[in-house]
């Protein structure tokens, strides 16, 4: 059994092309051993944004703080803390902070196929 | 895309034997499509528990509130609101609530083969 806490975990730029100002923590991923899935937690400077992308595997989320706007081709649907979402393959989306001033953050799980 | 709070979500009565005074949330699992792996969420009521147990597939676990114990054949852990965790396949555990008077709750996701 592995325990950790968020803090104990080093923070990394998102490098994604369509990426802005955000980090993520791997929680727990291949190099736990996680079989499945894994978990990961993003945090978006104020104004950052993961890509309007689009991928062929499904998200599962947990809104932690701040205030996200979850973005499609269909406009930014602001969320709450603790708003969970499934964004299922080959829905296009982004995740926005709608603040010029505070940070924000969210979990993210993926299969674990797609977790480098 | 879906979206869920919490409070929409049906609490149900967990009938394992061996668990007291659980509910279990299906945030996502096979009813919405999730692909992958299923999220749920779990509330221990003072002095309940999830039976002490062992199965093939790994748990990963967020604890979400309350005093919540990890206990295992080597004792009691106990966690603070934050902790996650990577229970893997073949682990005997038990969550416990270690307050016999505030509830507990934690964020619990499995193999979406193993959620019913």
């Amino acid at each position: 059994m592995i325990v950790k806490t968020i803090e104990g975990i080093e923070a990394l730029p998102v490098q994604m092309e369509g990426a802005k100002d955000v980090t993520v923590r791997v929680v727990f991923g291949p190099g736990d051993g996680a079989p499945t899935f894994a978990m990961r937690v993003f945090e978006l400077a104020p104004g950052g944004h993961t890509p309007f992308h689009v991928h062929p595997f499904e998200h599962e989320a947990v809104i932690l703080s701040g205030r996200i706007g979850m973005v499609t081709p269909e406009g930014t649907r602001p969320l709450a803390v603790g708003d969970m979402l499934l964004v299922m393959g080959d829905e296009k989306h982004q995740f926005r902070n709608l603040s010029d001033t505070e940070s924000a953050s969210f979990m993210c799980l993926v299969p674990i196929a797609y977790q480098k």
